[in-house]
């Protein structure tokens, strides 16, 4: 059988392909967007995962559009307008997935950030739409650019991460947040808001989701991989109901619905009374780490290698003198370290800027000093 | 934004839509696939759901393919070919739906049995599959009308559940499944084995599955919500290692993986030394209710209804005199019981032969009876 055209172009995610060699115990992976794998709040999920062996019911065919308690704490939670409704997906990969497929046709018009989140590309290719990218400054994407492209194009959506952007850490300036709503809802485009690391915070306050500004001009994506935990591959799209409604349709097919069981032990870690501390912890972790990775870089690696200062997120971006990015992170990997490649996160290689993505949140701070290390006996080498 | 051209035409699954008028307290539901809620085998899986929270690992993000000692586990279990591969996916739904996107481009050929597998039916409509349909008989697909089809069109694919088929419960004959094998080689056919309902034989022996009989020409997808529980959501794609490695490709766009605490559940459970009673409890109980149901319809109904016997599997069939059989299920449904109309299993309408599709496995004997009066109160008025 001959694979299907829509797939012959879409190259497998570098990072789930490398996940593998990452993995090696002499290898020291910032490559991935791990959280850190022994902070996992298993003492707060404890209870409810003992409860789980009682409960017959949550080990039945569920709804398609979620366990119906848990929807509920998250409407509330998120305090979604009545004329909204949530959907819980397989992760909030699963969420976007739904989005691409139940509306764009092949060669419709949609915008992304360049660079742009991987799992978007991937999405967005297997529809066959057709991507302009807008370029990022450091308080998001650039606004007269975007402007042209809404004016010039019949955009259909604008996908992007204003919270410590994936791959480069942008958080968006509230002004920026409200001029992207404008445009939007002046060239009726919709907006689709992916915020898994918005909980990420380490510095200063939240600004306002772009979409609260365009609320029926947008979707919004929400992860629980990185406040609960990945492997339940939890998380949800909220939006206006005749939206949902169709992601809801296409969610039939594509899984019936998401693992119950996980659901129940997600909505019991949210209500935990001291889930709130185990967020703080967490970000008080990730500050201590990112700050450490940052440190070590800069002491390590002469002043053209740049690196903006990020207030949370998972990611640090490494701006490098023109190079074959590919091969540096190639050599990194022989070198015993695993780093991503800017190429991967860009729809059309002519706008690559040479840099490199090092995640801060997974290892500790004795092996991203060693992983640091590792990197500079390439980069200077 | 308007919804996408493919999802348009698509219907939600009436099955789905009807779940909630039909959990109503005062309706007995004879119309979703559902397993037997009381007989969730939760004591064999209490003691991996317990140490769960002692796992860590299993919280993190993990591989596409799935977790790797439950696919071991299953390669050995189903005895894969050593050119052929495994895929853990979110329900054996999801594994369809990765195979239409993987390999099916709009207005690719492909082959269903009339009537066919509701889910099918969706997941190849948003592809935009061009479907022709095979009329089955008592035996399985009819041959001849098989090789003319295959005959006269470049069919890519042809989908089948040939263990107690899903809405007849017909299994196909050891013939026919040699026949069917000979005729995917010969006209280069991939054949997509579903076998949900194969491990819920309560009569006889099972025969050899079709793919072994074509094992380079066929992916066959395995469900574990009717051995082990639905809620988890967890199925097996396998087939030769080209074609899984598409799957794998889209699944990473799609949901990452499956969830990791349900894998490593499902795998204790697998390996449980009771889990063998459990599944012999289990037909056992499905036996006796489906005799309960079939003998009350039998008694109740005039000889113009027909059930063709079943051996396994979760449904009976109940071909009636030609009538709107919407219109029946609706009234049914204000009767107190819920029933699927033949119409939503066929593809395209004049094919349609009124039946209803009647699930014995959800409910025990006595509401069982309590249905079929209600049932024959509409059915002989």
């Amino acid at each position: 059988m001959q694979i299907a055209n829509s797939l012959q172009q879409i190259q497998p995610s570098y990072i789930r392909e490398i996940l593998h060699a990452a993995s090696q115990p002499d290898v020291i992976s910032l490559a991935g967007g791990l959280p850190a794998t022994e902070h996992f709040p298993l003492d707060l999920l404890a209870p409810s995962i003992q409860a789980l062996s009682k409960q017959k019911g949550l080990f039945q065919y569920g709804s398609t559009a979620g366990y119906t308690p848990l929807l509920n704490f998250l409407g509330n939670q998120y305090q979604l307008p009545a004329s909204h409704r949530g959907l819980i997906c397989t992760g909030s990969q699963q969420g976007l997935d739904l989005i691409a497929r139940a509306f764009i046709n092949p060669g419709d018009h949609i915008v992304l950030e360049a660079p742009s989140y991987l799992g978007a590309l991937q999405v967005f290719g297997l529809v066959q739409a057709k991507i302009s990218c807008v370029q990022q400054n450091r308080y998001g994407p650039d606004l007269q650019q975007l402007a042209v492209l809404f004016a010039d194009q019949n955009v259909k959506l604008f996908y992007a991460v204003p919270d410590f952007h994936n791959p480069t850490g942008v958080c968006w300036s509230l002004q920026t947040r409200q001029k992207v709503a404008q445009l939007c809802q002046q060239y009726n485009v919709a907006f689709i808001e992916d915020v898994p690391y918005r909980e990420l915070r380490f510095n200063g306050q939240n600004f306002t989701l772009v979409s609260s500004f365009c609320p029926e001009h947008s979707l919004v994506l929400r992860s629980f991989s990185k406040i609960a935990t990945p492997g339940m591959r939890l998380g949800l799209a909220s939006g206006k109901k005749e939206w949902i409604d169709a992601l809801i349709k296409i969610k039939q097919a594509a899984d019936l619905h998401s693992s119950l069981p996980m659901q129940a032990v997600l909505l019991s870690l949210l209500q935990h009374k001291d889930f709130s501390k185990h967020i703080r912890r967490t970000r008080k972790l990730y500050k201590s780490r990112y700050q450490c990775l940052r440190e070590t870089l800069l002491t390590q690696l002469p002043s053209e290698y740049r690196i903006n200062p990020v207030d949370g997120g998972m990611f640090l971006w490494l701006q490098m003198p023109n190079c074959d990015v590919n091969t540096i992170a190639q050599s990194a990997l022989a070198n015993g370290v695993a780093v991503v490649p800017s190429s991967v996160f860009y729809h059309k290689q002519p706008a690559l800027k040479a840099a490199l993505r090092l995640n801060f949140t997974h290892v500790n701070e004795e092996k991203l000093s060693q992983a640091v290390n590792r990197l500079s006996e390439i980069l200077i080498a």
